[in-house]
């Protein structure tokens, strides 16, 4: 089956936004052994819009849209959607429900005229809930084909593509497809990608499709066969080579678990509680943790010392240590996770301090020296990292490498 | 004068990369004052490509292809695009030397046959020299009308556009382009386009295009004049009727500035400390705040608190409140920003406690439901929040609104 994205909205087209969307649905569309060959960008303009659509509906047999279904007048996708395959609209009760709902709780916002235009569906579509927005999205099916209407916020497009779309999607399509998630982190993608050339070029089924991101390769192996368990025999014995030749670096194999959810993980089966004390990240570890659901159980007491006074009064950094080898040295590291272990009683401590940038750097210290101390069980260990990159990058790839470190003195991986 | 842009690449449209180039482009283009209304992506197929050629070609007058100008068999790009134009290709000279060149000072590279193709170039085409690879620009004229050729990696395509391209793009526009962003935060999208549907249906110059992010909207005002001051011209009397309409909601009309950068710039202003406790957003508050380089100045100590233990370990949270009102209600909000101040003898604290979800959630306190307490010399206020939506969304709500109740406070913004 071949399949078609049109991504909709003036702010792509003015570069105010990158379409990270169409690079999600592609990744997708990959993985669901659908065969892409145009993607579009159009503005929020009827005529221009329904040309690309009927193009798009005479070439492809899935057809994604996604954006411009909001309340504002500049919103057209779904209506013109419908006027290309001759449908009308009609008030759908039980969005208009949903979105009575939403706006129920909300003290500040009050639901304008315009908010109803949400409500409104093409006939004979299948209505698909939003629980992150007041937008639904459709699927207008005709024979074989269908045209597909999605949000364009991805917290709301995301969600909605993987609880609704994916397994619709997948469910037309003749061929079961399976695919193994085997993410590597600590080595880049250039590397790894070498390591598995042969395995790459080998074969067709499985596939493997390298995806990289901060500090972390993603290796995505997906199988095609008549059923789920031919499939998952495909997929089994290059898991296995991959686990031969990464070991240990392989931090799980299933999609939805993160570096942070296993390492977490890993803390809790221990019963180790874990504090951060964080300068140039400043909260950022934090909250990455706290993006795992239940992550209470391990991490509850974090600090943000983004100054020398901070790490002083909060973790009792010595001034000596302070003067004497400045807030970014190792020994500031090591007093920031072992002070962070005293305050709180935790029995592990991750410490990041660093010079994100744009300035504060110098000849000895530069922009991307970053330190990560880790304390595990009184033995405290740290490691110096130089990052290239802006700020942005510079505190992501401080986060991400402190959790591999974290991981690296937990399961003693070899490097 | 309008422009297209076509993407070449099967990792675009698998979605292994993100599509970089074209936001690039995009924001190029709209600051040349070319009009955009279409962007493609395609493989490297020579039909495929050729009829996305033909069309942009129809349609406008300037089109950008980006990618497949490497050396191997599947890259199309230009020989596709001279046939479009029914040129032929004849070996350039110039382009030939620069090759040899780049291969002289390599030691690990050795030049093989293909990368000869690389200085194929279309008859009676401008070449652009690359400087930071093998594959060189082309322009390729016809009457008033061009394509131009760019090579895929961005750190070849950026600086040739900057040096070449838009000087050569800039001479061939008459008008210039100028835009004003105008941001409003505390109202959402719907209801600020209700306030403003008659500036935006009322002229095509300037234009307004509203753009929404979590809790604020972003209004671009865009002129086109003969002159920059002309376009100033134009665009200060809509500036000026926006600030009539939303007043202190607008927090800046700078394009660089965010919601956390002007309220950091407040409270420096003002010689006041800010302190943060966080409880269902982990830190991600404090992240948000050292995202502003300089931060330091006024945001030097926060605690994450995300247990019962840390709120009264951390910050003096008294047990008694959270036995009788338990961690999420306002009494612990304002307990946590007011240890906060003790803890720290910062002026200002923020303190955020609430239910992130999935788990965790009651009648009496149902996923979503957030406090916030700001205590700003020595007066605190509590708001509670109902958020809709996943984990990650109601933590970034949380934050947004944090800073935006912040600002409020320090502005006496009325509601």
């Amino acid at each position: 089956m071949t399949a078609e994205l049109i991504s909709v909205g003036a702010e792509i087209l003015m570069g105010n936004i990158v379409n990270t969307n169409a690079a999600y649905l592609s990744r997708k569309c990959a993985g669901l052994g659908l065969s892409l060959y145009y993607e579009t960008v159009v503005g929020d303009n009827e005529e221009r819009l329904l040309e690309v659509i009927k193009t798009a509906w005479q070439r492809a047999e899935v057809v994604i849209l996604s954006g411009g279904l909001g309340p504002t007048e500049d919103d057209l996708t779904k209506e013109t959607a419908a006027k290309a395959l001759g449908r009308s609209l009609y008030l759908d009760e039980h969005s208009r429900q949903r979105i009575l709902d939403r706006f129920k709780d909300r003290e500040s916002n009050t639901i304008t005229e315009n908010n109803w235009k949400q409500a409104m569906v093409p006939r004979d579509s299948i209505v698909v809930d939003n629980n992150n927005g007041t937008a639904p999205g459709i699927i207008m099916e005709e024979e074989e084909k269908c045209i597909i209407l999605l949000p364009g916020p991805p917290g709301e497009l995301i969600p909605m593509f993987e609880n609704d779309i994916y397994p619709y999607l997948r469910d037309k399509q003749p061929e079961v497809l399976c695919s193994a998630m085997v993410k590597i982190c600590g080595r880049g993608e250039s590397s790894v990608e070498t390591d598995i050339l042969d395995l790459i070029n080998g074969q067709t089924n499985p596939t493997i499709a390298p995806y990289a991101k901060e500090g972390e390769v993603h290796l995505r192996v997906t199988a095609k066969a008549d059923s789920e368990e031919e499939a998952e025999a495909l997929i089994r014995p290059i898991v296995d080579e991959l686990f031969n030749r990464f070991g240990k670096l392989i931090y799980t194999t299933k999609e939805k678990k993160t570096l942070e959810s296993v390492t977490l993980d890993i803390l809790k089966e221990r019963g180790l509680k874990l504090t951060t004390v964080e300068s140039c990240t400043g909260g950022l570890l934090g909250a990455r943790l706290v993006d795992v659901p239940g992550a209470s159980a391990v991490f509850t007491h974090g600090f943000i010392t983004y100054s020398n006074e901070a790490k002083q009064q909060l973790v009792d950094v010595p001034a000596e240590i302070l003067q004497q080898y400045g807030a970014v040295s190792p020994q500031t590291a090591q007093a920031m996770a072992e002070g962070a272990i005293k305050a709180t009683g935790a029995e592990v401590a991750l410490s990041v301090t660093g010079v994100a940038g744009p300035d504060g750097g110098s000849e000895e210290k530069p922009v991307g020296l970053v330190y990560v101390g880790c304390c595990v069980n009184g033995n405290t260990h740290v490691r110096e990292y130089r990052f290239k990159g802006n700020r942005t990058k510079i505190r992501n790839c401080s986060v991400v490498n402190a959790l591999i470190f974290l991981r690296e003195l937990l399961l003693d991986v070899s490097n």
